[in-house]
């Protein structure tokens, strides 16, 4: 279940990205500093039929992402990726699964950092799960929030 | 220009992986050890109007697996990619292409050794550029080409 106040912004993430929308990827749930998505096989899977490269690298990529709305003050900070490494671990038949939990500590510790800076990179290691609940691939990438200035537009700014 | 051999493969490897259709890329060059290809800007775009990570891993992804078809003997091997590291350099405003070419000896070395043990890694530094001939992203990636076993299909094989 996603949490009532991010379901616009869960929309607008999974609606304003093509290369996300066209996969099919899901939010099953999301919720403070948790979030659990899902890749469907049908429609991502490559010439020998198990799940296409690109499409776990979205599922990483993305639930990285979606971090951000849920851990950090929106109003405040904007995400960028900065690098990703992707290990594909085992050819995957079925739809894969991808769960992170933030500390709450760390999300602070983060947060703080790039308000006394300007901007904090954060790490993740995320696991890629197939329907066994067998590792798929892992993806080890860094993000970083950084302030918005005050001239920018916010794409996640409600109103 | 695609060499007119491989014209019949390169339009299955594109055609036979959604997620790789749905992008639009292209493959612009493709000959013996040589490719070039790009990825457009329209319908690749984030929510900030930028090409999307994702569109940028696969132009990297497909690039390295095309090597397999004009570097090595596609009648004895087949290639899966086991890793791939992805720096996002700068936001990208335009259509991204992708140059690369696999030096004969090297080609030779892979398969010599992929010949005896039944498999060889191959890794690739790829550069991904803009309009501006500035690098958009870097990619390391790892792929392997392994023996086709007497029992399997081979998609890239004809008839």
């Amino acid at each position: 279940m996603i949490e009532e106040k991010y379901k616009q912004l869960v929309e607008i993430a999974l609606a304003s990205v093509e290369g996300i929308k066209r996969t099919g990827v899901q939010v099953l749930e999301l919720r403070d500093r948790y979030l659990k998505t899902l890749m469907p096989l049908k429609g991502n899977t490559n010439h020998v039929g198990i799940m296409y490269a690109g499409s776990l690298f979205t599922i990483g990529e993305l639930t990285g992402g979606l971090v951000h709305l849920n851990s950090f003050d929106i109003s405040k900070f904007f995400p960028i990726v900065k690098e990703i490494n992707i290990r594909f671990v085992r050819p995957v038949l079925t739809d894969v699964t991808l769960e992170f939990e933030m500390p709450a500590e760390e999300a602070a510790r983060i947060q703080a950092e790039a308000e006394a800076k300007g901007k904090a990179d954060y790490a993740l290691d995320l696991e890629i799960k197939d329907a066994q609940d067998q590792i798929a691939a892992t993806v080890h990438g860094l993000w970083q929030i950084r302030k918005i200035p005050e001239n920018m537009a916010n794409p996640f700014q409600k109103g």
